[in-house]
C-alpha cells in the first residue's frame, strides 16, 4: 500500500511542529525525554523508505465515494486525490481563532479585522489596535511597532500571560512612546462603513474612541473539526466515533486515528495514535485486498527490506 | 500507584535482553532504527523517576486472591508479594527446552540429562554427548571441549544452522581430535540405572553405544505459558484472553499486556504493548481507587514532576 498525506499546515507534524516544537515530551516510550520537533524529524526519517507523498498547505474540504467504493478527496485549492482508503489523523482538528464577542465583528473580517498576521508589511503606515494578553498579542505588538504608524495594545487585565521577556520589551516600547498600552480595558464596539474606522474601548467605565485602520483580536486558537464535520461521519462532540478494534468509522473505508477519534477509554496520547495507526493498517489492507492474506512480519527478522515496495509494483 | 516487577530472568527486558539484544528493531515509533538492548536501556531510564522495584531471577508461581480482593503472589524461591492489581506482561511465556522424543528421558533429567548448561565446570572430567545443530549445540561443544574428558556432538543432518564461524571452529576441533562429530545420527535410547551410563545412537542403520556421563539435548527453546496457565485465567491456546478496551482478564484486578494477551486484531508488536499498558493503568487506577477521579495530565504541560509520587505518600 502507498500513502499520501494532505494537511492544511505547511509542514508535517501537526501540533508538535506548529504549537510546541521546543517543548520536551516525556511519554514517548523509549525516549526519557525528546523535543517535539525532534520526534517529528525522527518519524519523518523512519517513514522515508516507504516513500510517502505529501500535499501540504491545503485543507481536505470535500470527499465523495465513487461507485467502486473508492473516494475522491478535493482540497480547498482544488487538488484532487483518488484513494481506496481515507485515514483521518486530524489531531484536534483545524485551529480556529477565538473571536471576541463584539457585535457585528464578522462584518469587518477582511475589512480591517484580522485574526492572524499573514504579512506584517500589510500594516505599514496603518493605525493598528491589538487585543490580547498572550504571546501572540505581545509578539505582534513588538514586531508591528516597527512597521505600523501606531500600535495600541488593549488588555483586559494588568498582568500578561506571555513570556516575561516579551512583556519587558513591550513595557520598554511603551516607555519609548512607540506603543500605547491600555490595561483593564476591552474593545466593545467597532465602527466604520465600508471598512473599519474606529474601535470603541471600555476603560474604567469610560468609552474611548480610537481611530483604527486594523484591529487584531489575538486571543489564541481553538480547535474545531472544520470541514470533516460535514463528511457524514459519526461524531461525538469534537471527535469521530470509531470501532476500538480497528479504528474504522461508520463509513466503510474511512478510518480515524489519534486525537481526533473517540472510543471508550480513549487517551489522547501520541503513543496511542501509533498503536491505532498500526492496527488500522491491517484493517485497511483487508478492505483494499479482501482476497489476499497478509502475512505479518517482524523487522527484527526481515529488516525494513521485507516491507519495501517491489520495484515497478 | 507503585509498581513491582517479578521476572524469572535475571535482567529486565525479556526477549530483547535475552534473545536478541544486538538485533536492530525498525518499528519502534520515533526510532528509525534501535538495538533491542538500547531500547531496554532507554526504557529503564524513562521509568527511573517512578522508582519501580524488582524481584529478578524468580518465577511467579502461584497467586491467591485475598478477602479484600487483593492478591498474594508467591515466587518459586519463596518471595511473597502483596498487590491490589496484577499485570501479566509475560511476553511469549516461559521459554522451555524442546525435549527430544527419547523414551524415558524424563527419568534421567538431573541424573545425567541437562537441557541447559548452568555451570560448565560441572562437566570437568566427564564424557559428554551433545545433540543438536544450532548455535547452542555448537557453542557448548566448543566450550566444553576444553573442560570435559570427551565431547561427542550428534547431529541429524550434515549441515548446521548455527553461525558459520562456530561451525568452522567445531570442524577444527574435530580435526584436532578434541571433539567427536557424528552427523546423520540421532540419540534414540538412554541406558543407566541410578544415573545415565550410555547413549544409544542410530547412525546409518547401525546402533552405536557411547559410554556417557552427561547428555545435553540442545534443540532450542519453545515458549510455554508455564505456571500462569494454572491461575484460572481465560486462555486461548498460548495467550490470555483480554477485554480489548482495558486489557483486563476474566479475573477482576488481573490484566495482561503485550505478547501474552489475545484480542481480535491483536498484533504482537512492542508498540502495541506500550499502548495496552497505558490504557491498563487507567483501568487499574479505577479498580484500586473506585471513588477517586483520575485527572489526565500531559507531560508537555506538567513535565514528569506532575506524575511523581508525593514524599511519604
Amino acid at each position: 500500500m502507498r500513502c499520501h498525506l494532505m494537511d492544511v499546515l505547511p509542514h508535517i507534524g501537526g501540533q508538535l511542529t506548529e504549537i510546541y516544537p521546543k517543548k520536551p515530551i516525556y511519554d514517548i516510550p523509549g525516549y526519557p525525554i525528546i523535543m517535539a520537533a525532534d520526534l517529528v524529524h525522527n518519524l519523518r526519517k523512519q517513514i522515508e523508505p516507504f516513500k510517502p507523498t505529501f500535499t501540504l498547505g491545503e485543507r481536505a474540504d470535500t470527499i465523495e465515494q465513487n461507485n467502486d467504493g473508492s473516494f475522491t478527496i478535493v482540497g480547498h485549492a482544488g487538488t484532487i486525490i483518488e484513494a481506496k482508503v481515507i485515514v483521518i489523523a486530524g489531531g484536534l482538528g483545524c485551529f480556529e481563532p477565538r473571536k471576541p464577542p463584539i457585535p457585528h465583528i464578522e462584518n469587518y473580517e477582511g475589512k480591517g479585522v484580522d485574526y492572524f498576521v499573514k504579512q506584517p508589511e500589510a500594516y505599514q503606515g496603518q493605525r493598528v489596535v491589538i487585543a490580547g494578553g498572550g504571546d501572540s498579542a505581545l509578539d505582534w505588538t513588538i514586531e508591528l511597532a516597527e512597521i505600523a504608524k501606531s500600535v495600541t495594545l488593549i488588555h483586559r487585565r494588568t498582568s500578561f500571560r506571555g513570556a516575561p521577556d516579551s512583556v519587558d520589551k513591550v513595557i520598554r516600547l511603551v516607555n519609548e512612546k512607540k506603543v500605547n498600552l491600555i490595561t483593564n480595558a476591552e474593545v466593545i464596539e467597532l465602527e466604520g462603513n465600508e471598512k473599519l474606522e474606529a474601535t470603541i474601548v471600555e476603560h474604567h467605565d469610560q468609552r474611548l474612541r480610537l481611530e483604527t485602520d486594523n484591529f487584531l483580536p489575538l486571543f489564541g486558537l481553538t480547535p474545531k473539526l472544520g470541514p470533516i464535520a460535514g463528511w457524514g461521519l459519526g461524531i461525538d462532540k469534537t471527535a469521530i466515533t470509531v470501532d476500538p478494534l480497528d479504528y474504522s468509522t461508520n463509513i466503510k473505508g474511512i478510518y480515524a486515528v489519534g486525537d481526533i477519534n473517540q472510543y471508550p477509554g480513549k487517551l489522547k496520547l501520541i503513543l496511542c495514535g501509533f498503536h491505532e495507526a498500526t492496527l488500522m493498517c491491517q484493517s485497511a489492507f483487508h478492505h483494499i485486498y479482501p482476497e489476499q492474506k497478509l502475512s505479518f512480519k517482524y523487522t527484527t527478522v526481515t529488516g525494513i527490506e521485507g516491507f519495501e515496495e517491489k520495484s515497478n509494483a
